[in-house]
């Protein structure tokens, strides 16, 4: 695992976590044991247990509970990735093969829900019931959104839809990672909010970065073709702020109508998106998200772990670079 | 909902139940809430929750905890069979369309993750983080017996196996519903190992007796042919004691080989099967898990809720008669 600058405090920590992940295993059946090595083996970066090793750092929660809560979070994380690439019949992610393009469907679902438990498992070691119903209200606004994309996949045209599929799709899992800690110790309770908003914005910035990468990267170096999304009639920050600007171009709306555009109409319609000043608008608001994140953490202890916090929430906009 | 014999005490308190799990579409998509709401409305005798209640009542559980408690439990159970059936392509259940048959792929994964998340909020409101444990353990438990089941489909061949399975499958979770509440009240703990014993023992005879009806029914009477499972190669207890009175019977061996047989050779191995003593013999070990259930309760409370826990263990075995 390669580590960022902003996990060099945590880097023994992340360790742990890595372990207790990886000792979920133990006991059970081959098959869900090699599916989670698989998962785990894959990589990531592990942003979202960074958070909350840093917060807890930040206000003192224990490495035992903390490390159990970074765990349980990931591994939260995880089994959602199982069930949607399932559900979008995805073969790769970050360059790895998926568990649903290694097992059968019966067999990527119940890896997906022994994830869950596990997560629970770990959940219950951080031993606060407020924390698991955090938990339990995550995968619940995650499912939540998932549900309406599957049945409303084309009626978005307006940013307060796209803002709220975001939340559900990925920042409500930051607002979880940054917000749990602070009811683990006293004291804290009032750090609860800034800590939930700072969670919310890195969230949905880390969303939008990735929306304005699948326009503006080549092929090659995602591993699928620019625009992924729209080419499958979703549309995401950048076709929204292009809609906008022209709100009479009809091949958008063919697509939205989910019908098919030939294909030189759809890379024509995907350049003239990703040369145009929308690229801009689009990364001014994951940027703007981020500062309002960092913002938040102005009454937060001063401490080394609030300055990796900040590196953190740059990071996550610095590919946009 | 129909009342039986050992619910009277608690029938307001299994409305009250009833009401909780409801409430968990409020606010969430439609598709979710449809989804509940067709899946609460298909019936069962709330049998798990009943045993969280009574269990509840006769060591002073608060209502608010055993409603929580109970409630949770049936969703948890309800979620592994959202995906169950999903895995199995059944169509029905109850005589009720299952979500499968209802709704795409996609959107059963989700009905299931769904209530998931619902089941871990109530189980949250508890306030019991050794509670949660106990879930996450019970969840992992069930699904790492259907991955060994789908693994090792065909090559049940002793009855240790047989009991891991239904463990696995049925009994576990009544051992949760029985055991869950005795962590919840001061003075309890030692009541633990017996409580989660005769759930151990119902949970064991319960599905005994369906694997015993599955042949001595008839079509009419369950909504599909006698024997459904040895049909597809799956040996359960009749069939297991026919394996060890009969052990050079080929006919097993094929469909364990996972080959199949003509159909008129099947009826007559079912027949032969269900007009043979082994349907004692297992009618008989389902007895004995139930009076081994009803001896754990020797130590515990003098209540009327103790009596009701005892009629409870005798239903299961009712539906031999």
């Amino acid at each position: 695992m390669t580590t960022l600058t902003f996990q060099t405090q945590i880097q023994d920590l992340l360790l742990e976590v890595e372990a207790r992940m990886r000792a979920q295993g133990d006991g059970y059946h081959p098959i869900l044991k090699e599916a989670l090595d698989q998962l785990l083996g894959s990589g990531g970066k592990r942003v979202r247990p960074t958070v909350v090793l840093l917060v807890s750092g930040m206000l003192g929660v224990d490495n035992y509970r903390s490390t159990s809560l970074a765990a349980a979070v990931e591994l939260l994380h995880t089994a959602t990735l199982v069930h949607d690439d399932l559900i979008d019949d995805s073969k790769l992610r970050r360059g790895q093969p998926t568990i649903n393009s290694t097992l059968s469907t019966p067999a990527t679902i119940l890896t997906g829900d022994f994830l869950f438990s596990q997560s629970a498992g770990l959940g219950a070691q951080v031993g606060s019931p407020e924390v698991m119903h955090f938990f339990a209200q995550t995968l619940s606004t995650i499912v939540n959104g998932e549900i309406a994309q599957i049945f409303q996949r084309n009626a978005l045209t307006d940013r307060d839809i796209y803002q709220e599929r975001i939340y559900a799709k990925t920042a409500s899992m930051f607002e979880l990672a940054a917000k749990a800690p602070s009811v683990l110790v006293e004291g804290h309770r009032h750090h609860l909010e800034p800590l939930r908003a700072y969670g919310h914005g890195i969230g949905m910035a880390f969303q939008m970065v990735d929306d304005i990468l699948d326009f503006s990267s080549n092929a090659d170096d995602l591993g699928k073709p620019a625009a992924s999304d729209l080419r499958l009639g979703l549309v995401t920050l950048p076709s929204l702020y292009w809609l906008e600007a022209n709100p009479d171009d009809g091949r958008l709306a063919t697509l939205q109508a989910g019908q098919r555009l030939p294909e030189a109409e759809l890379d024509a319609l995907v350049d003239d998106i990703r040369h145009s000043e929308v690229m801009q608008f689009a990364n001014r608001e994951a940027k703007q998200q981020v500062q309002d994140a960092k913002d938040m953490l102005a009454g937060l202890p001063d401490r080394p772990e609030r300055d990796a916090l900040l590196q953190l929430a740059d990071y996550v906009v610095e590919r946009l670079n």
